[in-house]
């Protein structure tokens, strides 16, 4: 905003990151739908603050998070039947960011408009476009989810914010032998069996898959509590990882029931859903659900799928964060890959080639 | 302080500004006079840190916040009859800023001194003067408010500290119409009459003058706990702005029961001196005194005046500090105007013309 | 770490020193030995972060706070029996900082490993070499400080964190004059008797040494508190500065009942040990510990000893760290000496031709 404030130094405005930091011309997870109430919403995504809000007619809007007349944040607003109202003096902003009311005043100027965001609402996902042009158009439709949509299954999730940068959460999640070191108390089960699990991993495009079975070992708490399991299971974990958001599948049989590679297998099934979009460079949004297929007890057994996931999540938002800020602490030195780091360097790859793009 | 501690970066040193930010060679408010009791006050202002306290013969005085010996702020020493000690070795300074003991030691080095500030205290206000040259003395005496003395009126007061820069705080005073959106609980009344009310605006050398009448509407919540409003109200709203300071005179009489133009009206009066000073670029000090006229119940009046006040600058604050917020997050958008901005906009066209001179 | 995370500017990095802000080639105080427990122990120091852990031996071993992997802090690992296991993927680091498992993979790369310090418990100190080169092995033994081993006196300590730079409590402690201002509750007693007390100054090669005398005064609190002593007191007090630790030695006797510059002198004792090792150039860690010597009602005593201590160490970070605060709003400001600044000037001066050298 340019009126008149003197900065006794420009380096004193925090230096501002652009969406040309990220891989752009793609669809991201802005919200999930359960977030867009009587509300605003308003977070920064990829290093620009958008105000979500959801009109009478049930459409979701995201517009640019600014009064055009004195920046105060629309997210403080209020919303109306047909659009955002600025809870300084008023302005009326529609779902496309045109001003259609200025209290008190009869022309409306042609420049009182701010930046519309195209978001389009699936499976219950909010999803938006960033292109590489502010202005340009989706060239696709949003990646569906359907999981969120079958009859076979129950879900919940959640929303984290996280003072890393998203692409550690990617290594994370596309690395699951850390389960027997960080989450040893829950999922986690035997650490030793985590680490030697052969992993198959394979890309195909801007996708990385990762396969693992852990045949014959002991069932994690999480899933005792959830499923009647016996002494012994047979546990399956699919990793598909989008530049935008992951897919991971995991499950179990009873021990030597049926093939875990058949994907009608029966069994106890976590689908989680993690859509990770940059809020910085330094920060981003972790959107996750967690689908079950409890057989019985439903209600009691999907709070404790989602009680005992949030858990998890928890602990690794722990390390996650300390790591980050210990590779601060430590900019000059290298890392070294182990065997786990397959799958995360693919899409780091993928990841850099699209920015680069 | 040039002791010999290494930094690793000289950028590390918070960047400073200077009192050159500022309009200089006037009155600042440094302080309201119940502020400056027993105890030495800090306080950092057009980013001078400043220390006033009070001696034995009721003088203020005003002195750079540090010991000439090691650097304590000596707004944590200790006043005495005579002057303000420092809590790490004793040295005694006098209201001149002139170190007067050295426990221990019988000689006083001629450079054991620090800046002294020429303050005014009058009308229960404490005035402090900003030359162009840190040692210009006074052109001319701090402004006048008789109101502070004036038998008819009660007040009381607060300091406000806001992280926004005071130039917000000008916009938001000379801008009444946001009663409607910001103070619709307090003193907002109907958001439409307060958005229509025509404005007279007249600038007068360094100072604006804004006048709005809003004849026939309902009196807001404060106003009625405070008078024995009928169903309808004449409202009268004057401001003045001053580079220093505003007077913001409103009030109401019953509706058609005697002009709103006439000085010598009857009926409710709120007179409020609003002394805005800068504290640095980014932040300001906001000192505020709301003087009225209660005719019965004078106690229970003005605690309810003095609280419906407090009420309404917090909901203030909140606005102004999350639109500074937001400035920040979008340093290269240029404002538009809306019909509100005229007298907001001489008023910062007169500060930036002082601070350019 | 050199894994692709965008930064939109350089400078977000955070600007860090090197060990070379500091005296080198000498010991500095890591941790007192009832720190390093169970748990590691990570703490930054003179700019690096070191992570301590004790073995099933009894070794104390320092570490880089860093796995080689993916930068998890092994401080927020484990300590097992032969090392230090990173609490991400279970990767166990020796003392000596060489990976000797990398769970799920057999070989372990050469390069998997991570700086080791040298560190040597003495004396119920951990002490740690810092040399010019990060490799270079120390030169000589650690100061020994054969109090803590003295059958004469019990002892306890702590650890404060400040911040403000080590050299701000090397004046604080110098000089001991301040006691009349800052601690004028505890060990204070008469401000004038303090301030007026000669000081004895030499100088030998690295060390400073200062003595005081204060004959025929009343005794103050944590004296009285802790020995019987009569209405007026012989007070000694011997501060010995090294750049890594100062060693004070004060005590009385009753006045007139012995020589106070006698070193087999009865009396109440008090005998400090003062290790400050930098964090970085705008903090330091300070430990301490105070022996002393009661000959009946050792525990209660001994436990009003270190109250006290504790309570004046308050008063001191407090003033301090407020210093530090004010030194940095006045980056422009020359300090002003007096007469107690002898000493600290002299400290000042070995430390920075270390610094140079």
């Amino acid at each position: 905003m340019t009126v008149e404030i003197q900065h006794p130094d420009d380096k004193e405005t925090p230096t501002r990151g652009t969406r040309h930091s990220f891989p752009l011309d793609r669809w991201y997870v802005a919200a999930l739908s359960k977030e867009v109430k009587a509300e605003p919403l308003g977070k920064t995504l990829l290093n620009e603050p958008v105000v979500m809000f959801r009109t009478e007619d049930g459409q979701v809007h995201a517009l640019e998070d600014r009064c055009c007349h004195r920046f105060l944040p629309l997210s403080s607003g209020t919303v109306e039947a047909t659009g955002l109202r600025c809870g300084y003096h008023g302005l009326l902003f529609n779902g496309e960011g045109k001003c259609i009311e200025i209290p008190g005043q009869d022309k409306i100027p042609s420049r009182a408009k701010i930046h519309r965001y195209v978001v389009k609402e699936q499976d219950d996902i909010v999803w938006i476009w960033f292109g590489s042009e502010i202005t340009s158009e989706p060239a696709n439709e949003p990646p569906p989810y359907p999981i969120h949509g079958d009859p076979r299954y129950y879900f919940d999730g959640d929303v984290y914010h996280y003072d890393a940068p998203y692409q550690l959460v990617h290594d994370n999640l596309l690395d699951l032998s850390h389960l027997g070191y960080v989450h040893l108390k829950t999922i986690g089960g035997n650490a030793k069996i985590h680490m030697n699990a052969p992993m198959e991993v394979t890309q195909d495009g801007e996708s990385v898959k990762v396969v693992r079975h852990m045949l014959d070992s002991a069932p994690p708490h999480t899933y005792s509590a959830a499923y009647p399991f016996g002494e012994s299971i047979d546990r399956w974990q699919e990793i598909v990882f989008y530049p935008s958001h992951l897919e991971i599948w995991t499950g179990a049989v009873d021990h030597n029931s049926e093939s875990v590679r058949d994907p009608q297998r029966g069994g106890f099934h976590m689908r989680g859903f993690h859509g990770l979009t940059p809020e910085t460079e330094e920060s981003c949004f972790y959107f996750w659900t967690m689908a079950s297929n409890p057989s019985s007890n439903v209600d009691e057994i999907m709070e404790k799928v989602i009680a005992q996931t949030k858990f998890t999540f928890d602990e690794d938002k722990e390390v996650i964060e300390a790591q980050y800020r210990n590779m601060k602490r430590f900019p000059d030195k290298k890392s070294i890959d182990i065997h786990v780091d397959v799958a995360p360097n693919r899409a780091r790859r993928i990841v850099s080639s699209l920015i680069k793009a």
